[in-house]
């Protein structure tokens, strides 16, 4: 079950639209992978994510920052601890991680072991890349940028609209939907 | 200032993707507009939400309700009782309303006076229509199911990425955005 | 029935690649609207062709010249006087006049009786705005461009992907297409 | 230099918009090309022309036949014997044939060594997927369709707009564009 904050403590303004700086750590994964026409492969070039908060006409105070270009499977602890680093010295408490499914788990877990005790993470992605039009990208950026502002420091994952927490989520491969254990 | 839940009570679960029903209630907006290309003019025909959450690979416990399908500008008095009594009458305590963004404010006004107390109601919209594939309203539509999931009970406006409590927002309708007051 | 040419003449090359020059001139038309998002009304702003044309890897020697952007149903005597003035002084033979659907016919019935005898002149339009994602925009300046450049001097519609000369066709309001008579 | 048909024949009625009626087969090629959300690769499921047909408005008099759904570097000489038999059979004097763009200049070759010389048969394809949003598949397919109508008897490629005999034409891999050698 989803806690609702039942009540907010006293004197403490309740969300008003003044949000809260947000960090965005782009890793690559399907988010961003592009068609290269020449090849027939498909590649990483730079981010779509800032075009994405246009589209979004996302007013929202934000910093971005790209870390790596990377597919997920190729995610290994060298990068995993660089991710950890960043989220560590971000001068933000809430932050969004964009990052390829098949690993996103196993970096919350990394986060999570990293008890950055005062920050807010929350790792998103898509199954299809935004480049290619039908993706649920957008709709999974909008998400995890909400999300972040309002759920308590911790590190979680942000898909299919749903929120898990690092310790409670696995990708269902043959399903390609995230679940609760 | 987003409030942030700074703890979660004792013996309640953390957020666990197990999700809570949600009520979608569709009232039409920049959201469903379509073109009629026999008339050269915009118009409504059946809401797109249905087909931005397959897009969007939402798996959240949702019920779709289609209230009406108008312009904002013509919702009076008698249609903003309807949508209080949709959500009154709702069994999810968790609401969704899809709205033109000219009248947002009022509605929410509305329902905020309704004083139906134990439901979070996120009210939200677009600026572009989704059909003219560049719109906010995937972006918008993750961000208000992902706010309603985890805001304490309360009348909102998600727009922009932000949230806004219903008595403190306005649409600054020269600059095409919310903001707080 | 659209003639073939049977045979090429002797000692004339057929068709190579090397492509003959074509100059585009935008009148407007729902080829070219767009969705203010801040009154909820269609407008002009600049001519998509240019965009159309990268978008469909145009390796053709083309000249682009905005005429005017208007409505079709707007398109008087004297504008319609200024859309034959151009073609007149286009130093090329082939053009293509992208117009609004609705007063297409009659803006070709006035470059026919401008008699630019040495000209093919091709009219094209689309039914829904480029913009908006489900044109058949690309489709008709494709084709468009590709009639021009085969077909002998004379005013010709090229819509549906059919072609109609200036002196045969209508558009079926009804139905949304045009017809021969 | 493309030959223009500086007068039609006496007594034969130019182009009206009745029609030729074409037959598309549909081999596959990046045309057709899919992303596998699973799997995170490019496969191939149902032919994109369908829709591709409806979203460009196309009336014409039209037969659809999938040949084969395979990535052109895979097009063998059994393949290419079954496209060309495929052409020899068809009720149409017109054919447009889908196929990717690595070896469509070899399967043009072996249609015109077929000499099927009643025929105009035009070969296309697309640099990028249709169901990646930006193709020129749209863009080439309302090119060939349009070609195919009025070209004299051959074996052509429509590419980037232009319009190539098969003895004429090379792709020139290092830019992703086709060149008259």
């Amino acid at each position: 079950m989803v806690p609702r904050v039942s009540e907010t403590r006293r004197g403490e303004r309740r969300p008003s639209g003044n949000g809260v700086p947000i960090r965005i750590l782009v890793t690559g994964g399907t988010f961003d992978k592009e068609y290269d026409e020449l090849t027939g492969r498909l590649f990483f070039r730079d981010t779509h994510v800032q075009e994405m908060l246009r589209l979004g006409r996302a007013r929202l105070e934000l910093a971005l920052e790209t870390v790596m270009m990377i597919d997920s499977l190729e995610m290994d602890d060298a990068a995993r601890a660089a991710v950890v680093e960043r989220c560590r010295g971000a001068a933000e408490r809430a932050i969004v991680v964009t990052h390829g499914t098949d690993t996103m788990v196993e970096t919350a877990r990394a986060l999570a072991a990293a008890a950055l005790s005062d920050r807010t993470i929350v790792l998103t992605g898509a199954m299809v890349p935004y480049a290619f039009g039908s993706s649920d990208g957008l709709f999974n950026l909008g998400s995890a940028l909400s999300f972040v502002q309002v759920l308590p420091p911790g590190v979680y994952v942000a898909m299919n609209g749903k929120i898990f927490t690092w310790d409670n989520v696995t990708k269902n491969r043959a399903a390609g939907v995230f679940q609760a254990l």
